[in-house]
Formats: C-alpha cells, sequence, structure tokens
C-alpha cells in the first residue's frame, strides 16, 4: 500500500479574508429538507473555514403552514409553496432539491435555466430518459450540477476509494453490495405511499436503495458491462393513510441481481424493504488482488480490510479499523478518534464539497456525483427492470 | 415461534441388546478419507448407542505405499489400488466414496450394483447427467445412497431447517448465500490441480463450493425456477506441481448469480476462490415474514436470528445463540453448552444418520441429502453454467 | 419486560408560543468548548420545539487571538480572555465551563453565587473536597446545576437506564466496565500536558475516564459501598511540547479496581490510556437475575441484550439491538431507523436536558448528574487513589 | 514481530520405527472422563505418527454398572470401582485423575508413588497447601505430572504464548480476564452439588473458573505480586437433587480481583456462575506496548489482535485472525483452514503433549502445566479468598 494516499481537505485556502455567501432554496421540509438543512447549518462552523457560508433564503413545500413552520424552525429567511417562486427569487444562488421524484426532472432544470446551480436527492430521475433531459440542461446552462449520492461523502468509502485507486487492492475480482431494510413488511403496517407508485416513484427498491449502490460500483470499481435482475413486489395492494381505499403497488419491493463490470470483475447487487431485522443494512465487500475491504453502513464508523501479504503471516485477518483518526477523510474537522459520528455528516462533507465546486470552480467529480453520474446510475436501474422483464442479460450503454 | 420443534435424537432404541456391525470400504485417504474416517472412528463411543457399529475394512487409493500406511495409520483391515477390488471384498457394506469427481460415478455404480450401500462426495457427479445414472443405479440396486452434503448436519443448519419447516419464520422472501475462499488466488501459487480440469471436476468454483449452498437453498428454502450467472476464470493457465510445464485451467474460478425459487423468494447465490482473506466463509441469510436467520461457516456454532413481534421492542435485534445446549440438534451427545465442536462433527451426525438408515431401513431424505438431492444439486450446476453461456435465465426442470 | 417504559420526551409542551431564549457563556473553546457549541446551535432546530433556545453571548480563554476566532466562528456576540469578565455580564444566564479540571472550582461557584446555572465538565473538581465546595455553593446560591456525564444521554445507555429501573433485568449481580484509550502510549508522542500534571489535573485515568465508568455505575446500578484498586504510571517523564525540558508526571496512567455495591452486585472498574489498538473504547456489561445488557461507545448506537425466559430457548442469545428506533429514547428528534448518530448528539441531548430544567425548573437528576453526582464521583476517584496508597478495601462514604 | 516464533510440532521423529504404548487407567468416566478418552481414542491416527499410543487399560467410578458401561463404551479392558485396585494394576501407566476436587490428592499421590505418570484436572487441589503434597510426591517420585489447564492447548492460545515469549508484544501494561458462565442461576435450577461444597470442591467460581484464568495469567504474563478481591455467593441454600432436603452452599458464586504483575503490569480476573447468557465465556485482553490480543473461549478459532506500527496506519485496527492455518499451532494435524476445530481438541493436544514428556523425557512445561504450576494456581486461588476476607491486598509468596 502506498503512503500518502492525499485525502483532500475540504475546506481549503480561505482561512482568512471573506467567505463568500451562498444563498440557498430548498425544496422539501421532510426528511431530506431536514438532512440538508442541518448540513447547511453545521457547514459554517465545523468545516471550518468553510468554502462559503451557505444563506438560507427560502424554503418550500406545498403545505402552507407545514412550510412556514418549517422556515420558522430552520431559520430560512423566507419560505414558498410553488416552486418556480423560489427559483424566480435572485437570492437563491444553488437549488437544493429534496422532493418526490417525480419533482426533480422541471424544478432542477427551471433552476438550471435560470442560472442556479443545482444539487438534487437521489435518485437523479424516475427513468435515465428524465434523467437525461436534467444532465443536459444543467450543462447546458453552465451551473454546477450534483447528485446527492451521500455515501461517497461516508469517511471509510471515502478511505475505499482512495485505497482502490491508489491500486492498493490491486485487480478487483469481485463486487457484492445489499441494501436491506424491513420497513414495507406486513407487521410494519405502511400505507400506499408515493414511494410504491411508479408514477411518482419511477421504481420501487431499485430507484430508491439500489441507486446507492450502483452509485457505488461505479464510484469504487467502474463502468458496468452488464446486468441481470429478478424482480419482486411481495404485497400487491395497500390501503391509503386517508382510508380512501386502497392503491396498486406498481414498483418492485425487492431486487437481486448479477453484475459484470467493464475490468472482468463479477457481482450481486440486491435491495430490498422485505429483510426482517434489517434497519439500514448498506453492506459491500470488495475482493481484490492484494487484499479486500468490507463496509456496513450501520456501522458507519468502520472499514474492515484484509491485506495480502502485508501483515505478519500468523496474525492475518481482518483488520476492523475505526475510521476516526485525524488523518482520515473529514475527520479534521471533526471530534478525536473513537468519538463517532454518523449518518448526518455524510450531508456535511457533500455540501460543503458542493459549496468548494461552486466558489471555486472546481469539477463535482470524482469524489462527487454529478447529474452525469446520476444519469449513469439510472442507466442501471433501467436495465435491471428491463432484464427483470427479459430474463436476459441487458448490456449498458451509459 | 411453536415449542418443541422435535430434533430427532440420532442414536435411538439400541441402548440395550447387540449393536449391528457395517463394514466400511473407503475410497481415498486424504482430505475426505481423513474426514470420514475420523467421523467412522467417533461414532461408536460419541454418539452412544450408535445405530451401528462402523467396521473399518479396507481403503483405497491408488498409491500403494501411502494407502498401505493409511491402512495402518486409521486400523482399515487391509487395502486397495483397485477399487473394484474393494467392491469384490463381501465384508464391505457401505462404500464411502472420497474420490475425485471423475471418480464418482463409476466406482458407485458398481458399489451399488455390487449391493452395497454408497455414500458419496459432493458434487455428485460432473453433470447432471452422470449424477442421474447414479441415482437410477442406485435406486434399482435398492441399496442406500447418500451425498456428503455435511453442511446440513451443522446443528444450526438443522436448527435453521427445522425453525422455517415449522413455519416460525412465515413465508420466505429472500435467500442470499455466498461461500467465499482465496486458494487460488496468484499469491498462494496453487499449481494446476485435478479440481480446475474441467474432465476430472466437472466445473470450479460452481461444483465445488456452489454445489453446497445449492443444496442449502433446496433443504432450507425449496426448488428452484430459474437462475442467471456469470462465471470467470482469472487466473487461465497454472503451472503444474511437477514442473512438467502449465494446464489450462478450464473451469470457473468463481460465479455470482440470482435464483427466483419456485415459492417466490428471490436470492443471490455466489462462489469464488478469489475472496482475499475468506477462509471457508460460507454465509446464508435468510429473510422471512416472521424473522431472519443467519450463518457463517466460519462461526459454526453460531445462528443469528431475528424474530418479528416476539421480543420486547425496545431491545429487538438479531440474537447471536450459540448453538450448543443439550437441547440443540445433536448436541445431546457432545458437550456442556459453550465448549465448542467444529467442522469434523458434521462428518459424525451425517454418517451416524447414513448407519441408522441402512440398519433401520429409514429414508436418508428429508435430512441428509439422497442421490436424487445430489442430482438435484447438479441440475442447477448445470443450469448455471448454461446460462453464464447464454446470457439468459435457465429455467430449472430437475 | 414492562411495556411502556416511558422515556421522557425531551422537548415538550412549548410547541406554540413564545420560546425563552437562555443566554450562554462558555469557557473554553478547544475540543469540549467545540462539542457544546455545537450542541447549543442544533438544539433550537433539531429538539424542535426546544425548551428554550440558547443565545450565544460569550465564549473565553486565554489566548486573545483564538478566542476572538472562535466567536466569529461559532457565532459568539463576544468574547474575554478573563472568566470574571464574563461571568459579569448579566446577558449570561447559564455559564458552561469546559475549562481543565483546575479551573472547574473557582469560576463555577463565582458563576453560581452570581445566580448563573451552571453546566461543568467532568471530572467536576480535582478532589471530593473541592467538588464539594461547588456543590454547596451552587445548592446556596439556588441555581441549576449539572456536570457534563454525557454518557447518560447516549440513547442506549437512557434504555439501560430505563430497563434496570423498570425491573427488567432483577436483581443486579454483576457491572464491569472498562475504559480503554491508547494516547499516551510512547509510540504516540503524547507531550507533558495539564492533563498529567496532579496540581490541574488531580488524576489521570481515573478523574478523566474513570469518572465517566464510575457515574454510569451510581447511575446505573446505585451506590458504592467500598472499592479496592493498583494504579500504575507507565511513563513518568515526558517532554513538554514546547522544547523547554521535561515534566513529571505525576497521575496514574491507568487503574484497575474491584467494586462492592451496596446492592449486593460486585463489579471490575478499569481505565487506561495504554490500550494498544483502543481508540474510545467504554465497554459495560450488567447481568442480572433477569437478562444482561452490554455496551460498547464506539458501537454507540448499539446495545447488546440478553433475556432469561422470554424468547423461544433454541434461538436464546444476545440481541444486537440497534437502538435508532422512534420509540427509543432521544430518537424521536433525529431520524429513521438505522441512520445512525454520533457522539457528539449526547450533548445536543444533555443540553437540551439543562434548559428544560433551568426553564421549567425541573430537577436535574435523576437523568442528568447535578453538582452531588460529581461529587459522589468524585469521592469514588479519591477512594480509589486512597485504596491504591494504602492497598486496603476503603470504604466510600460519600 | 520476529519471523519464524517456531512452534513445536508435537509428533516428532517417530514416523518410522514402533511406536511405543501407554497404558492408561483414567478415574472418572463422566464429563472429563468422556473429553479425556476421546483424546487418547484420536492421538493415534489424528496426531500422526504420535508419540505413543494410549492403550486404554481401565476406567475407574463408584457406581459399578455405570462404570462398566463405560469401559464398554469407550473400549477400556477393564474398569474399577476402587481407584487403588486400578492403581495396583501394572499395565497402569499413565494415571489420569478426572474425579472431583477431593479425590484429585489421594489418588494421585498414590499413583505417583506406584511409579505412574499422573494427569490430574484442575484445579489440582482444594488448597495450595493440598497442591503442594501432590507436586512434591510426584517430584519425589520421579514421574511426569501435569495438571489439564487444558486451554494452554487453545491453538490461538498457544499463538499468545508465543507472540508475547517473542517479544512481539513489548513490554505488558494489561491482563484482563473474565470467566463468565450462567448454570448457577435460580432459572437453571441447579441442586446442591458437590462443588458447592467447599469441603469437595474448596471453592466455587474461584477454583474452577478463576483457576483457569489464574493458570492463563501465569502462563501468558508471568508471576503475580499481589490480588485483591470480592466474592459473592447470590444463592446461599439449594436442594439436593434427591429430594433429601437442602444444603448450605459455601463456596463463592462470583468473584472479582485486582492483580498486579511482578512485571509491573496490572489487570483484573473475574469469574461468575451468574452472568445471564454466558454459556462458557472466557474472555481474556492483553495490552502490550507493541499491540495487544483479545481471545474469546466461544470463538476458539479466533484471536484478535492489534499492531502498533506495523499496518498501513489508514486501515490499523485489531485484526480478526481465523487460527487455521497449516502453520499454526497444532493446524498441521488437522484440517485445511477455516474447517474449524473446537473445544475438545484441546485435550488432544494437551494429552500428546504429556505422552511425548512421558515417552521422550521432556518436561511438561513450559507448554504444559505441571503440579508446580497447579500448586501455583492454588496459591493465588487461596490469596483471592483471603484477600476477601481481610479486604486488603494479598501478597503472593508460591
Amino acid at each position: 500500500m502506498t503512503e500518502g494516499t492525499g485525502f483532500t481537505t475540504m475546506a481549503g485556502a480561505k482561512a482568512t479574508g471573506e467567505i463568500p455567501e451562498i444563498g440557498v432554496g430548498m425544496l422539501g421540509y421532510a426528511f431530506m429538507g431536514k438532512a440538508h438543512t442541518n448540513a447547511f447549518k453545521k457547514i459554517p462552523y465545523m468545516m471550518y473555514p468553510p468554502p462559503a457560508i451557505p444563506r438560507l433564503v427560502s424554503i418550500c413545500g406545498r403545505n402552507e403552514e407545514a412550510v412556514a413552520e418549517a422556515a420558522r424552525r430552520y431559520g430560512y429567511l423566507t419560505y414558498h409553496t410553488d416552486w418556480r417562486d423560489m427559483i424566480a427569487d435572485e437570492r437563491v444562488q444553488l437549488f437544493d432539491n429534496g422532493g418526490p421524484n417525480h419533482l426533480h426532472a422541471a424544478p432542477a432544470i427551471a433552476a438550471a435555466q435560470a442560472g442556479k446551480h443545482v444539487f438534487c436527492e437521489k435518485p437523479l430521475a424516475r427513468t435515465a430518459e428524465e434523467a437525461k433531459t436534467m444532465w443536459e440542461a444543467a450543462k447546458a446552462a453552465g451551473v454546477k450540477h450534483m447528485v446527492a449520492f451521500n455515501y461517497r461523502f461516508v469517511p471509510a468509502i471515502r478511505l475505499a476509494y482512495e485505497l482502490i485507486r491508489s491500486g492498493a487492492l490491486g485487480r478487483i475480482f469481485h463486487f457484492r453490495a445489499v441494501y436491506l431494510q424491513e420497513w414495507l413488511m406486513a407487521h410494519q403496517g405502511t400505507p400506499m405511499i408515493w414511494r410504491l407508485d411508479k408514477k411518482t416513484a419511477g421504481s420501487g427498491a431499485i430507484g430508491d436503495l439500489g441507486a446507492h449502490i450502483i452509485d457505488l460500483a461505479h464510484f469504487l470499481i467502474g463502468d458496468i458491462a452488464g446486468v441481470s435482475a429478478f424482480t419482486r413486489t411481495f404485497i400487491e395492494e395497500r390501503d391509503f393513510a386517508d382510508g380512501s381505499g386502497a392503491g396498486q403497488v406498481t414498483v418492485d419491493d425487492a431486487f437481486v441481481s448479477t453484475v459484470a463490470f467493464k475490468n472482468g470483475a463479477i457481482g450481486t447487487l440486491e435491495a430490498t424493504r422485505f429483510a426482517a431485522g434489517r434497519k439500514n443494512h448498506e453492506v459491500i465487500e470488495i475482493n481484490g488482488e492484494k487484499g479486500s475491504l468490507r463496509f456496513n453502513l450501520e456501522r458507519i464508523n468502520e472499514l474492515d480490510v484484509f491485506w495480502v501479504g502485508e501483515d505478519p503471516r500468523e496474525t492475518q485477518g481482518f483488520h476492523n479499523a475505526l475510521i476516526s483518526e485525524p488523518f482520515h477523510p473529514f475527520w479534521s474537522n471533526w471530534w478525536p478518534q473513537g468519538h463517532m459520528i454518523g449518518w448526518e455528516h455524510t450531508f456535511v462533507h457533500e455540501l460543503t464539497h458542493f459549496l468548494d465546486c461552486i466558489v471555486n470552480d472546481k469539477a463535482v467529480t470524482p469524489y462527487g456525483a454529478d447529474f452525469e453520474d446520476g444519469y449513469r446510475a439510472a442507466v442501471v436501474c433501467d436495465a435491471l427492470l428491463e432484464s427483470a422483464d427479459t430474463r436476459r442479460v441487458v448490456d449498458i450503454a451509459y
């Protein structure tokens, strides 16, 4: 393994002098609105000195009472119930789209066309075709664009990336990833929601969970050559929460797939919302010529690593490395070793990176995922659905 | 979960009276010859009272010096260098085939036709077609036949079987299994051996490791409807150990596959000999409507279990159960709880079962795998190879 | 185990109406200053609606340049280099003492006498005697006082507390706790610092790490009857960081102790800064009549639990419970299950509790530790030192 | 870490030529009789070529029917109900004492005086004084003597010993060991048995479980300077199994202690039979200047190891090493890596060593524990009881 894998310090040279402000417009005030806003609020003092200071200009949602409360809660200057009004606001320089999947494309494209930098939740769109319109619009507008594949910004994942890129693992043979949750199982009583409707969500476990591990496959291993998949919808009808009857579940509850990479590696990808006892169990293992890596999102501060030939052979074994040293990715900004960070911190790292790209005109890639990466993930999502339908290997043409 | 899942006590009613002897002929004196012989020698006093006492009649191998030494070491009455001589010996009632894959069919068939009960290492044969000839011969001869899928006889696996059969997990959604080893990686220096030649081995990781997890899929979940697979041979040429040049590796080093079960469950199966740091890493996870199970062969005495709704919800989580209580499968014969057993014990359980079937004319199935099960696993192995070739889902017709 | 153990929702009834502000003065801008300030900044929007909104009035430290920078970074209205000036500021209602141990007593007492509520880092003081002066001063002043034993506010620890208090574990037999770190080992190159000088620190591993597990012993199990201890200083002299020579280490690098509780339980307490590979390894195990609990700070979101008699016996074992459900302590304020939180969150919970106590005139105990608890921990710390000296059991008289 | 730590191959130079026989007399046919006999039966073919072939001459127990059955089961030539008859048999060369504690001294001394080599279960005796008489008798008789501290013969423990002895860990700072079981808890319904009576057992958890970890402390770290302890008897009266009323428990159910080693290291020792969920949980951690080791008997094939400075620092962490490679202690005799062994194998290793010592006139120490080691452990056991009584540190004078 090479010394000095050279992790990028997020917040660079601006320690002295004026730190610019970036006006933020946030679409969505629920789960993702909360997670992104928390990140914007922590960046100025935790990623210190930050590349820019996010100015919380406005937040947008359909329910006026709720969005007004959210504005008060988080300290946004104003709120909107129509995203067009938010985009019309000149103070907004960064448009953050945390809305449901069917509301990704139109606002993102409009924002880009209005010259806003755009940050968008994953999956970028419901289909690859839709994702491509977004990517092309953002590219044409010349704005910075990024899709919120936040697991790239887990310190252990960034470390894995640096190790693989440095050649420390040698040739890669295997990539296996599962993303297991349980919240659609019958005993959980989940009603019919937008995530279960193909029109609003595009797909189910594939787009929601699968997109994350597809992106990590791209990030860590590289281009995918082909996939084969089975999908299942275990519960086909669910009651609406408001008692207005039942709706048809039109997306996959789960998928399993094989994957062949262009570099010769093979692997499996699987995601489900029907794995009893698995809360947010994203587990990845990579086997290479010189070592292996294993990561579990539920133990977000750990990376299991095996090195071929480096250790005294009597005590070789997987190292359970606590990724929390000052020299670990992103950790110089946090706490002493062993004082753990969590899931929300990935957004702090990710949005700091985006601010850095905006202010210092840096490329979002390779550390972050831009709309092209969002499109690429969508191509694979579409291929999984097509393979499940045709029962054939689907070649990937990005 | 129901009380009293009713684990079979292996050694039953023969505590008093005469215990019959069964003459054993053992083909092979290396890894499997040692493992099976050890089991035969432990059965009389550890599975006490045993259903029968194995009498070690003869051992067979091609190298006379080595096989003579093995006979002395283990206490076999005699030895042979030609298996036909062993089968001709009337004292041999149980023929145990621990030879390489291409020597499974002919001796097993001849033994069956000579009226010997036949125990055969896995995979039963190089192809499903070959396996079928063995199954049909054994059936026609009216002898007992069993294939050494010994992991069915791990206490934790038997417990998993009983739990699933009792309905404790409800409907099954997912089965995922990997069997990872590392011994073909370049740094291990493994030469060209019979296991890497399609003529002698039939297939590579598929038949050697994959057959185990395919059999467990059959045992625990049931019939497979279809599979899709990729295979890889990462190192295509290897030197012979004797310095006589290099040979072509004509089998798979690794495979990944998706699997659809007839009961609606989906899953993944994967095996490789290129997973750095993984020694004998057979890991299975099953997710059902009422719970999940997870097993790792490297922690052979443990079963991780999650129950939906049974536990106080504040402390729900996977139970790390030590499978070593007197009421656990097979454990009444062993030690106090927490005094662990290992891999070799699976053969003690398995061969005790076979002796019980012979002496008491019991069915080898469902607890054990008979030649039909060996054939069924071979059908899936063939399908994996076919799918890797055709890039399509292959439907399973047993 | 009883249903509905009734975890307190932190932020209660103030959702509507005016939320009061509490002016904060923060002594210290390094590790603890950062951790506490981060908590103050997150409380208003994450513990929403908060019992009070912390107003960051002033921050204090000896280095003017550094403290001015900290004020800018965190948004304090002003800064001081003398804590007396901070206490003189009427806008400061809550004095937060994150200074070194020898600067706990005087500022805390002065603040209390000036009518400020006082929050103080642990250990409360260098000796029990000093701690008592602080407790008495705070009591006499009628202000709220709290010592930062933040691990009481780990969700898993709070859950452990509720379980034990509810009787779910029955009679307690054993409590064993270790707190292992490695940062004083020779290869780490740590210079002579205030923590290694008895005059400034009071003690070493005992006061720094031991105080945490002593407080958890008090919180979870109850009064201690007696202790016996050995201490060691493995490196007796260290160089000053500024090159001005070497200083004598006058505190313990490590201690081991036995502990007898008044309720009959016995246990061990140990802390060290010489445990290679242990970063922040605080591990606690409790064995009771009806079950066992195990917690590891490095896996802060997990609690291992064993229940006697509750589970199906075939699959009994320690439950690895992910403490991240909406019904788990403090979690209603955070993220969906499995989206982990970290070490910094303990301060958010803890300071929210303190604000709640101030605004709503609630008792700091039993959930939080007040100065009496700080004193009680100091009594045990002193007893450990005395026992190491006298080689006898020291009875605890709080 | 040094290369070539030089693990002793158990079965050495006797591959050719005549292998001598050693006549064995076994006192006890229950738990230990079974475990030792199993070892004797496996040695000839698994530790091949063995230093000697154990000849099972006789087995002894008080219940004639049971001991006769045991003789049949295991293949002993004869049986006795009085150990004096066994010792009088000239065919017995190795007397193996697996009886209860109060029957260790007299038979062992008589056997030694009759010129038999003596193997004795632990604890060697009920008190140090009694143990000394045994040691002196064996020494005077010039026979080989060994006490069954079988955990020295766990491959991972032997590896730990070699690593420490080679200096790989440098100076040792800490040793902590627990041995936790649960079988005396009320819900287990254990009746009054000889192990709970001071007259027959000597002590409780101290002699039964504590002796094991004391011996490992001696084996791995060295001489103990002093100890301090608390003991508890949680259930003071128990019913006899035969319904004849209740008896007083006169031994400790649990103890906790601190330990100071002569080399400056400090640690804790604890054992209990009241740890809910802990089956056979012997866990040891050692922290040294250059690394740390951790072992858990319930995962008998694993050793967790941390090396200071050896690994690439980004991925440092505890290695979970599977101790099952051909080059690991004792493993050349067993199976391919990852094919696990268990608890019973420790006796195979241990008794092979004793046979080797007998036949080749080798010293039992340092790999094995002789009666002096049994005495030394008893000295510490006595000191724990004395400290619990006097509430003082007791200095150890072996």
